[in-house]
């Protein structure tokens, strides 16, 4: 089979289009629809060139669908996108801010806390949904609490959790599972007592970047409805120019569990 | 085996930092030294908790070899690395501009092109050296060239070629197989000759980005060197605000390379 | 006066918070609202330490104006904002992706168009409100044409608009007045005959980053209701990894007028 | 004076290019030449229509003087542009990260530390040549010490000086003046007995961003060689997802010393 065979076969070149600003609703657990802006990537395996054709179809189908987004609409709307293309396969990415109403600790006032949420999925070809979020949370070092006579350095970290599950999962639960995995929770309103709630709290909570990871990990290898996961953690150290990172793939997990066996 | 069990398994959970900016000189194909400023980012796996000599111990390592680095260079550093830290495995990547003189096709003027590269590299796992690079290059839209009594919409697109190889290639060879894969080279600096030059270039050699996505990978199939790659298009497209884009993964075309035989 | 008596003065130090996220409806031209996402910046000047009651005041009174802004209400706003607060002066502003229908110019198939929008405001000092506008568009290349046997270089562009205004202006009407001052407009969906169209209008319509400004400042000075403008124009250019820019502020328009009489 | 006239006069529109990269070398305090990567911007008004020369001149003088680059070096550099594009005024913009050894600061263990350096200079029209730096530091909210029994939420921070000066200051004394105003400073490398240091020494030196917007005023008020200067410190908030802001303009301040008696 010479290169030109090759390239003729449609399984080996995908195209589409990246970075597309559409506004979308997303269904929230509340049963309420969530109003925000979606950055849309798309490519499909088409068995004909590339054409207009594809993108007008594209958003044809998203448009009939961005009133009303979720998780299992997601995954209908990259079918039809697929078959109405005639694709072999496609798959599709969307990335959004995503807000959510959050109680302070005490004084329970609220306020809206902004996230990071994507959705991608394929038909044909890798065809897992994977959800990823972006939760900020505090992390207070141990070293720095160990060694010094009052005070700790701590700072904003993100934590990033991807998963592909066997029962839907709602954004709001994942988020809640990162959140109780730092030395203390985020929030965008405190008063007073919220913030000596947060500062003590985290004082008495220390956590490396590879124990949040740790943290995060165990409750998604508990959670029954989850089958992969992976969870990255990026501090942005108040004492240092750089990050601190750790990272796990449930994959290497299972590899060592089952090499233990 | 419990999940503090598995995490106690020092293969699970890796640490390190991110982006920490460091000048860097890089071996050209001519011989000289290039002065640049790498991203630089590490990830160890260690049977200890990684500590503060995590990074002293990385930052000397990285200090004895700033002032010439080569691909080969990089993996001797990263062996290095992995040897002082007693890591059971270590993953770095550095990410730079990396400038070349290109003279202008006609009148031969010369000026400095930025292309923008990164070496990759991991001892004890992921043990690849992959090259990576973005390359910006013209392409022109054939089907508005078809369709147009004069004229053919054109822009700017991003190349980004991944390798590994067999034995060592310069990058500056596979910034040359990026740059005559597309409508047009682009150049930092053009006198009028030249303008016209690559004007008319661009018009006689219409492409779509997957007509450059394949003959980059024609190319690179056809290197004795390469062993893997992937490259894939993005096109500022002039006539939309979105970007188009291609993509191929050498492993699908073996795939279908197999299966077909 | 010695320096701490100069920073008891409440002019002298303005607090605040930086780019918060949070949705909100626009007011359209149309008379719809429209659901985006904002980026907000506020500072105050206060005569008091900056305290937590500034942002949940301020988080307050955005809760209350969130469901229906446009330029009129971001004022109001403002105002209380600086009221609630007891503040000297306040400034405030927001920065969002503003979305609408565009038909495309023959076949007037609609799509969806992404613009940036932002108004910025101040009560109590810098007190003109400012609409400013960021407009994707096509530049082809005057020079490359005349030089050419065929073809002609082209890219997109993207215009900034800034202006303050004696009598409100809406947002759909400065995109328009820029659209129409580039090659070429920008489109999401276009098809053949569309595509033929916009092809051979911008090959018709050659114009450098400069003529593009003269174009945009010619409409601002001839409109009645702007009082002050400014205008910048980037283009991505094909055949450079650099983009072409040129400028122009109204002040300096005025200035030249006035020496010149 | 008619809208045609207004343009052909040459003071009313500025050409020219964005965000070129280009590799520099710049005079350190310590007589050092430092590798380093600028972002350059140049615009030029001039008497005829930009052209293709423009920035081939640029460029030759650019190469002519990338090898030695400091303040005074570059408002030569200028002035040769302007000269030799006979240009009415010129206006340029150099960006780059610039990286000094840093001691920790009980073990003086060594490590590089980067910060951000802008030269922004005009012949023609703007004169004054701005020096700008970027400066990392940790700042410690006092309220959240007062309020708590043990502990206080601390972060990064980042402080932006633009100073114009009647004679000559290095960068690096700029850098120190920031550095000593924050909370504490930021180090790349620090080993135990460092860490300890700069955790006590941030809590025993609480500081709002606006006490470290006053701290740097009253140093830079106090220079004899700085006329002008303006601050802005942005806090990553260890709390928050948002960041907290403070910012001066000596402008402000002279006034109301003005108006003071």
């Amino acid at each position: 089979m010479n290169v030109n065979d090759q390239f003729q076969n449609m399984k080996l070149n995908t195209v589409g289009i990246k970075d597309i600003s559409y506004p979308v609703k997303i269904r929230e657990k509340s049963g309420h629809l969530q109003d925000t802006v979606a950055q849309i990537s798309l490519q499909v395996s088409m068995p004909k060139r590339y054409r207009e054709t594809s993108l007008s179809t594209f958003l044809n189908v998203l448009n009939k669908y961005q009133d009303d987004m979720s998780v299992s609409i997601f995954s209908k709307l990259m079918l039809e996108v697929k078959e109405d293309l005639q694709a072999e396969s496609a798959h599709m990415e969307m990335i959004f801010p995503y807000f959510l109403q959050k109680k302070a600790p005490i004084t329970a006032t609220s306020g809206l806390m902004e996230y990071t949420c994507k959705f991608a999925d394929g038909v044909g070809a890798d065809e897992d949904f994977i959800l990823s979020i972006w939760v900020p949370g505090t992390t207070l070092c141990p070293c720095s609490k160990e060694i010094s006579d009052f005070g700790a350095h701590n700072q904003r970290a993100e934590i990033n959790l991807n998963v592909k599950f066997n029962r839907f999962i709602w954004v709001e639960d994942l988020i809640s599972m990162v959140e109780v995995s730092t030395s203390c929770e985020v929030f965008s309103l405190l008063k007073r007592p919220d913030e000596k709630f947060v500062t003590e709290q985290a004082y008495k909570n220390p956590m490396f970047v590879e124990d949040v990871v740790r943290k995060v990990a165990e409750s998604a290898l508990a959670h029954p409805d989850i089958s992969w996961f992976s969870v990255g953690v990026e501090s942005f150290e108040s004492i240092h120019k750089h990050s601190a990172y750790a990272f796990v793939d449930s994959d290497d997990l299972l590899e060592v569990d089952a090499s233990d066996k």
